[in-house]
């Protein structure tokens, strides 16, 4: 299992509709989701921050998130979500949300 | 069990000597954070923000923490630690770690 954390920006306009939508999860992501190997999953909001847990249980992590992008009901969930995130200062080339670095673990 | 995130700042001085001591945690501190019901309690850093995730699985979240602050070898690596840290900006009166919303699960 890996457990990863990231954070991305959210547009502090369109708070209110990220947080309705997210109250109502579509089932279809979830089940994607939950098919391309992710567990545990919360999102936190600091600010105009959202930090995000999971754990991935599969084998090749890079591969099931190109899978999850490939399905069609998480396309149309991120066409309403996308635009109201934006990376973080700081993110790396090309990502979306950022994934930062691990410093303490205890299970 | 209660799913916890906080942040905190950490002061960029005081970076590596934090990053340095959580390299290298204290037994008698573990033990005691396990005694105190936490479990999967992971730390990561973002900038000069540190988020912290953890599941509590006790029953007197409050009662636990006080206990964990009456613990000798805890306020000893606290003493250290403590110096590396202030409150964010929005933490409320008292706050040390600023605990934050949670706006998604998904087990």
């Amino acid at each position: 299992m890996r457990r990863i954390a990231q954070v991305i920006r959210v547009k502090p306009e369109k708070l209110g509709l990220y947080l309705q939508l997210h109250k109502n999860p579509w089932k279809a992501v979830s089940e994607q989701i939950e098919r391309c190997n992710i567990r545990n999953y919360s999102i936190y909001l600091f600010g105009d921050q959202l930090f995000s847990y999971f754990e991935y249980v599969g084998e090749d992590y890079d591969g099931d998130m190109a899978r999850m992008a490939t399905h069609e009901e998480t396309k149309l969930w991120w066409s309403l979500t996308d635009p109201c995130q934006q990376p973080v200062e700081g993110a790396r080339e090309g990502e979306w949300w950022h994934e930062i670095e691990e410093v303490f673990h205890q299970d």
